[in-house]
């Protein structure tokens, strides 16, 4: 049940990227879930990773081995090794250990990614068992098969893909992501992985990942509930024949918006996959004062389960997001200059129902898939955006149900 | 769908205070929901309000009114009389008057409250015709009527009530709550009116009021979502034979426990009612440097989607309190330091699972009702518990189909 479009865009193959699937039976036996990249030779790697103090195993042995020049990711689905302490630090080791032998590499240059159930021993045997499978399809053509093998609850695999053109020559820009509940990422989020052709030096390509990942993984929450196991990272071959990116160039600056593009796609994928979303909505909110404040108040509505529910019911009640509003911990705020739009409906003018305002109107609006809310509090000139999803019965089914 | 206890207990009446209620058919026709308190002219009053900056009109003008030596209470369910404006402050105020009229006193003498759906003009001429019928039913006996006039999505009346005995005369304390959803008080709750008969000044009777909500009304979140409304009154007429009450002295500390123990028995009331519960679950963070941060986690944990439907399909998913507790901002916390009981069984010891947990030890504690969650955060020694209930169908259903 996902909001909108959503097929699979055509996915350009990204030259010196090449990606294996195959079926490790970690959770399921009916399809792939692990995938191995292999990255060439020169290729520079940046990544971010979650901020929850109890990152798991894999995110805490893939921030090691990020200083090691990375050529390898190996990614599970079906189970996070998080919650799993000393022994599951042990298995990610292992698991790229098992990595380095198959493709005759250091383990060290293995980042490893895990995503699925919390607090179960990974089953390293399994993974060591089917990596020679996944070894074996490696080729740059495979990322919808990659965008599978690392899905959970995602009922759709997520990628974005383009092409710029710089001075006649192209870069291209991949990526597939994976995400539907425990989806409120900071400064990364649930699995993104990146390709790019473009030459760039490891330090501007970690700067372009987090300033894209701020405006875009980080914009977006399902339910709030910051994953152990986020990470997103951007893997720049250096094939493409565009000269060497730098900072303050118009290329770097195109390549950038670039990232920002694949990256927005990836992430609104993810909440358009929100666990039981009917409804995407888009909290636009204007006129405050930093863009702190006004990522404070949009997360704030965003994370309502009263507005989540009303929306689910296509219900204008913006009695609710006024309350949201009201207790977003912004200090003196001026209930009187608060405005409020469904759409291109007011429904709040000066902190108070629009006298021109009609239920009709707003139910008109309601009554689409993707809605947009835009709240002006009158305080500046700071604008930010947050994604977001409404809240349903197959919400609670989904994650009632999940271990079972 | 309540969890567990929670019969109307026996109300003793509080001399002094008189209690009428009437249909005003704000929003129902069937029941009560207009309420009328009557104080002696001798009684101390205190109040503490929401924090939400969208606050209510009745909540204005009941701040304003508070420095007036406050005689009556007037309260309605059924409509919030928040979102409303000018218009708003307008409507709250004439109600106080009509009030005046009735009673033959003075407007400013009137707390006005009102609770119900928000963004609607409240119809104060359906107060006025009703508030005659009210104030003719006024009567020291009326707590359970009252305590049913007050209600809107809750499935049962709220009350707590119970004598002290100090130097062989008795002082009572009697109170009643309302509230279901829309509901984590920041200062105060969702309407709590108690009434005691002891004397005791202005300025001690709102210090021990702050204090009492801070442990109770403070500690409890159903949904994470502060009202726009929430207002709780501490009314002490002065009856009792007990000498007036003075600080640091013994019968003052009896006094304030007791009405800590109401504030609590009424706040516990709100969440067992918490809309679609099915569990209450106890929230005890233990070895937390301070306070503030023992509740930082307890509500990070107490508003998690995740955790509360896994509580929810009484699933000891105990992964997702861990992700909880990694997530509360909660600067350099040592995980090998973490330890997670479910009622009396250790789940996580050292932050990861306790290698003598079972599956079946951890469904025995998650059958029951009432489950407490116990976070050991091994830095400090500072406690703190917030209360709060399960996230089910029924609650998507109940705020899904809230207006219609």
């Amino acid at each position: 049940m996902a909001v909108g479009q959503v097929a699979f865009p055509h996915m350009h193959r990204v030259v010196g990227i090449e990606l294996g699937t195959a079926c490790a039976g970690i959770k399921q036996t009916q399809r792939d879930d692990l995938l191995v990249v292999q990255m060439c030779e020169v290729t520079s790697c940046a990544a971010v990773f979650t901020q929850n103090a109890f990152c798991a195993a894999p995110v805490v042995v893939a921030r090691e081995h990020l200083q090691h020049a990375p050529r390898w990711l190996l990614v599970n689905s079906g189970n996070a090794n998080a919650g799993t302490g000393r022994r599951g630090l042990d298995d990610a080791r292992l698991s790229c250990a098992h990595v380095a032998k198959v493709v005759g590499g250091s383990a060290e240059r293995v980042l490893p990614f895990s995503t699925g159930v919390i607090g179960e021993p990974l089953a390293v045997d399994k993974i060591e068992a089917a990596l020679p499978k996944a070894v074996i399809q490696l080729s740059e053509q495979n990322w919808d098969k990659a965008a599978r093998a690392i899905m959970t609850t995602d009922t759709f695999p997520k990628g974005a893909s383009l092409k710029i053109d710089i001075g006649g020559e192209t870069i291209t820009v991949t990526g597939i992501s994976k995400g539907a509940g425990m989806i409120q990422p900071n400064m990364a989020t649930m699995l993104a992985f990146i390709a790019t052709d473009a030459k760039i030096g490891s330090l501007l390509l970690q700067k372009c990942l987090e300033q894209a990942v701020e405006q875009s993984f980080n914009r977006i929450t399902v339910d709030g509930d910051t994953s152990t196991n986020d990470a997103c990272v951007l893997m720049a071959s250096g094939c493409s024949k565009v000269p060497e990116l730098t900072e303050d160039s118009e290329s770097y600056r195109a390549f950038a918006d670039a990232v920002l593009t694949v990256c927005k796609q990836l992430s609104e994928a993810i909440v358009r996959d929100g666990e039981g979303a009917t409804k995407l909505m888009r909290i636009v909110v204007t006129e405050a004062r930093d863009n702190d404040e006004a990522v404070r108040v949009a997360k704030t509505i965003a994370h309502s389960p009263l507005v989540k529910t009303a929306f689910f019911a296509s219900d204008p009640n913006w009695g609710r997001i006024l309350a949201a509003v009201g207790r977003a911990g912004v200090e003196n705020m001026a209930l009187d200059r608060v405005d409020i739009h469904l759409g291109d409906v007011c429904i709040v003018r000066g902190g108070g129902r629009a006298d021109d305002y009609t239920e009709a109107a707003g139910q008109r609006v309601m009554s689409e898939s993707e809605i947009v809310v835009t709240v002006a509090l009158g305080r500046g000139a700071a604008t930010q955006e947050v994604l977001t999803c409404d809240f349903s019965y197959d919400y609670v089914r989904i994650n009632a149900e999940y271990r079972t």
